[in-house]
């Protein structure tokens, strides 16, 4: 399907001939100022590269925003400040930016949504990772529902609302603090869940390496972990997941 | 009434004038060979001193245990082991041991209970250190009841058990690996959680570490943490929590 | 006694039915943008929710404590800023704000205060956080006794102050640097004490982890802890044993 | 289909009318002494409880494994050791044990097994995990290929075999000492990368905790982490991802 | 060789007696303000003192960067920031900076270069490390080549590039997050490589502990580490190898 | 002596009888809002209490330097700002402030020193916690010699100097990065050394801990080790040490 | 003195020339297979090496203490073992082993003491590192007091002994678990105070990290701190702080 | 050279054609049970694999020796134990063990070596691990020379021995403790120098972070560290800067 994509793209004479070879190729690279951009990885994970905006000069992240629209007719940036935004809006007008996850995107138009990913939060405090991850997810094809503020303080929020799980491919549950919520998500559910730590708490939870520990020791069967704040990380497993469940 | 207890004891013959007036003092101390016994502390503090067996010395152990028992007419001992037990039978053919909790004990008889302080656990790993605080709540004179392996990878076998908690004074939760029990437990109940952070585990759960930072993270209320593995501080603290609240 | 006040507050018209009916359920939560409150809570627990302040949006927060209020005719927030404040009080003239512990409340008027909590601190610089713990603790209805300065670099201070514990029913030790206060106050009373590490001091202090260590390794009895700063955490449970002692 | 596993078993008189009940309910529970078998795991999740072999008391495991092979007709333990297995022999004479692994299991007959999950290792000392990982992800209904030996030091071993890979639903990489292998094949397949970092090493290794920070800060996607030696943990969630990918 | 150019210093005039006396002493100092110059380490060591400016109170920066020019006929300082170089312009108009690495120097003519160093990176955030290394190898006299955002979530962006290597003196190897491509480069070459990790990351990074750990538990041979971030060290050790290899 | 100095302040007019009598107790307190001067401390240590100004509120510093001042005429505060200086300028007019060290004092007139103390830096990044600490010890009355810079990069510089430690009754050692002066220092000499770490360095450095390892686990005699930037201590421990000496 | 020790032992014929001009040179060294005895030392420093014996080879050992008997006339062992002792005494008749403190010594006969210093423990768990301290400070020319077992858990303890610190010149101060008795102490008396860790705890205590923090973090004046268990370095630097302080 | 080794000994008949086939190629594999030799190594690298013994079973690590020692004609292994030098010399009666460096060795005969690595070590416990490093850089063709016992406590023993640096192109400093000696060395020399720390130590040393940390925080140039106890590699690298440096 990857390919298809490209030859489509190619054929409508969106994408140059020698892009196209190279984005055909898994191993095809794309020679920037510095910078490899590996243009195969569509072609060879199904993805393609997605900018980690953070501290990328001004030029730089305009010159690799254009390319890659222009490769594939979409973009996903992550970790982005409206400062970049502002920046960005000038050339690509259509560029869109959620404040509160730090995503700023072009998104193909009508793009197919499949099976159903799960994103739920213990606390108000973990939404900006959790709507990374939700935003990612989407990007790469998936329908997301989201459920937030159910931690274990009180728990009877999460069980009002076990419904939300039927048919999910996978979870991902995010928290800070203790990080309890992922292994009781995990002792409920039959699909995978991926847990993220967040680094929101104070004192001994030591910007997330509480929760990190919690989820790493969790009890519970079919759950993994990804790094604090990696709201991306599981985003982009989840969707995998999602669409090796649902593509056949 | 701890007053009372000593006068009584002296009354009967059983304490010698000297060692009254130290414990009725509350700085009462009785000089041994290289340790200064803490016997002042029934009087100040309510609970008599407990022995540490663990390394202590064959001649030494049996001197203090003999000394407390001809004080307080009872004795315990924690972190003990079946050779110690086996030398103090010989001269104190009363004293019980339990292997599991390695507790050493000499009770007084018809001891009175009061109130009631529940001990849960995690997963069946978490016994022993469940039950050395067990064992000391009782000592120190609460009703005490148990409900272990109700751990969160199964949460619904503590959801039905729920009943346990009514009139409870204190819960002690006990748990190792994620350690989220405490927060579970803390989230549905309205007495103080006593939380118990173990050893068990492997990898990341670092001896403990894991399960004692979740449990100092407790998004939940009415929850306070003790050592990792420490059974006997949260028996003594639920004891006079126990006692505190239904003395009167 | 909740159930109570609940229906207290629905008979004098200050509560319509449907909330009413939230609060008496155990399980009971309103459903916010994002979030769910968890009203429940002072039916299960005792205690009607405390807002974070720190991070919250201005339309959000604003909206929680006027909901807050309105179900319970008092409301608390901690760790507020100067500007949440300036914020609140266009809505909610009636709100106060103490600097130095960072709490933000609405109280109800004429509440009834029993027993006796004390809050001891080691040095000056641990004072926001033992106000934290006082506030919390009297809004929860303890009297609170204070007594600030007392670190064992003069120990005599402590010393000299000995009969404050008197009748307490509770004690929170708050402490930075080396955290020592909290072991010799558990050695001296019979109360539990609940210790309180604060990220007082530098260089090795590790941001609080040196007093959290020294609590958590106490050789005194009935103590517990806290995590690093949490003077709301340490309130909380001191009112719940507070009012466990004298509420019969 | 675990519903349908149940009722087969029940109609073929292989099963009792009340575990049958039990078994079909979500929150299924089987008290034993001081244990709570969670039976409704597998009507809840899909796979029946394991059993964590280490520490186990004799006369408790036989307990354990006599139940619940009579309950699914089979049954796996981890973490076994050598005189355990001989103690189970006695009674199940059918039980299989594999001392690299330390895996003891009896295997329903004629088990399926569909789809492809990939077992890597970086060296020789990482096999007894990757094995544990093998057996259990085969127990659960996976076809598993392994390939050992291919890490990083001399990286064309791996690179010559990239063939196994394809097809494969999920990859399990198992790495000690540095654990750069994980993220090397997560950047060349396109499916889930399950990261186990192992306690191989010494020095700096921490034990694992090297390892484990590799694998949680991978530059490649579709990476999770589980805990350091959870060979168990990565076979249960790959085979979980494998069923979700090939049972439709 | 260093005492043959001191000489030539000394002979043309640049160079007074007094200064060349201590030069060619192996333990020369020169005494300033609070600081002693280790002016002796040229000929000790064969490199000059680098300074490192930040923190460096103006007027003392300056006094040494023209001392050193004086003594050495250039000088070279590292972690510089704009202001530093704005002051330092004033007086040495010669002065260089790059922004990228916070490199000033002022070079001496003509200066000759020899062998080979390459200098790689993982990614486009290691680069001002990277860039620090290649001008401090360059800076004392080796021809650098540089190979950036080679890492290993697209691997095939090295091996496309291997050719590079071929009779290098000495490979550095600079790498945040997991720091895994130090040990596939050291798998791949046979001259010595240095790995520099990078605080490049978030999260379970560490700051860069991640990529420190990584690189000490490499299991890929002639691979030793420096501190995070220390491309002024990777670079100096780097020319020293460059230097005994291909000087004679 | 000390009672000397308080009586002749007493006597000349400079002291009421009230604080005197405080003063001349071991346990003299003197209460303020919310703190509790230990004015005992000069009588029971020898040395009053000195002013920790970081963080300190105006008005409340203020009026302890008047009142130290008051009572001991003399007063030192460390870790003070200028703003804190241009403050107190105001009312104390004769106050002196050394920017470098942070150090804030009015001295005594005519202050008697006796014996000699050393303090010797690493670096000259060091420097201002070296003259913290060389502050002090002059403050308590030691007369101070000082040896920056001497780091063991360069160790001919320090062993250029060995004639400074002649008579020093004790040393001062103050490095950060891998702090190994004090090591060698402590070999060399035969009076005692206390180690100073401090928090100058990067990466690995940790702010301290790696000097504060190698200070700790030093194979020289007669060393022992202060918190990390802990001139102040350092300077305390040496004057006393240098008083215990000479004195006599 | 030193030096006049080490001329009467070469009057008496008790040290060969050879051996005497050796000790007479700050920088005497004494080559043995594999090792460089530093028998400077007592010239350099006052003290003579002393051995760790834990780990030394049988024959290496006995050949060391016999030389070192030779040059001193005395010579003392730390971290010895009972089978270490039964070799030496086949050679060395008269050498004596303190099992509890592992010290194995051959002194001098009539040795002089001066001066004071006093060591004190928290438990008694803590005697072994306190005996060590001990046996080497008197070893080194001290007179020592104990008092043992004083911890704050019953803090009047050390209360009821304050006049054992009359007249010393330096206070080693012994603790394990939450190492507070140093503190305390340190608030107490005038002269310097020595802090040894001991990793005596168990969970938190982390083998003696969480009492070294303790005692790097006390607030109290005067005191430094030593490695964990290293009652040999206090030992040492209380001896010459002593000797100091009371020599002349 | 090493493809002449090659070819001399397939020529003399002592290699098979299809071994010297893939040694001669770059990505040479040797497939045997679960391991994959890397034979290309030698090609690629110029040393051949070496063999970590510890842990390996018995009939593998007979099979890896022989069939290495029948292609390189030499064999070298680490981390051996006396069991495993007893096994082998059954059926490879040439082989040498030394004990205190754990290794086991074929050598070819007549053996050149050139150039000079010095070894040296801060005590005598740090004697295995270099001893290890030195006879890997002597299997690997390097003149090693060694000085032991050098340690900071008595410096004058590393600066009686200077000259032994003469010549070095690379020194190995080898130390547990507080690791100072790498650094002193690297301020005294011109070549590059290995720093290894090792796990002797105790307390506060953390099984050789300490030491660890002050390696990678040296403040002299020319410097590098491997992981802790790692003397393998240091001999590997120091061998191949040697090679480099006189080689040609």
């Amino acid at each position: 399907m990857n390919i298809d994509e490209i030859l489509t793209r190619f054929e409508m004479g969106n994408l140059s001939k020698e892009d196209a070879v190279k984005m055909l190729s898994a191993d095809g690279t794309l020679e920037m100022a510095y910078a490899k951009l590996d243009i195969g990885r569509k072609k060879r994970q199904g993805f393609p590269e997605v900018v980690y905006c953070s501290g990328k000069k001004d030029d730089y992240l305009l010159e690799i925003f254009k390319k890659l629209y222009e490769l594939n007719g979409e973009v996903l940036g992550t970790r982005a400040s409206k400062e970049q935004y502002e920046l960005l809006k000038n050339e690509l007008p259509q560029i869109q930016f959620d404040e509160e996850s730090s995503i700023l995107k072009i998104e193909a138009p009508e793009k197919k949504h499949i099976g159903k990913v799960v994103v739920c939060t213990a606390g108000t405090a973990d939404i900006p990772v959790a709507k990374e991850a939700a935003e990612v997810a989407e990007f790469m094809g998936a329908n997301v529902e989201k459920l937030f503020d159910v931690g274990v303080s009180g728990i009877h929020r999460l069980f009002h609302n076990l419904d939300i799980f039927n048919d999910a491919s996978c979870v991902i549950a995010v928290a800070g603090m203790e990080g309890a919520l992922a292994s009781i998500v995990a002792g409920l559910v039959s699909c995978p869940v991926i847990a993220v730590p967040t680094s929101v708490g104070y004192g001994a939870s030591f910007n997330g390496i509480s929760a990190l520990l919690t989820m790493l020791n969790s009890c519970a069967n079919c759950i993994a972990t990804v790094n604090i704040d990696n709201g991306y990380g599981a985003g982009v497993l989840a969707s995998q997941i999602n669409r090796q469940t649902y593509e056949k």
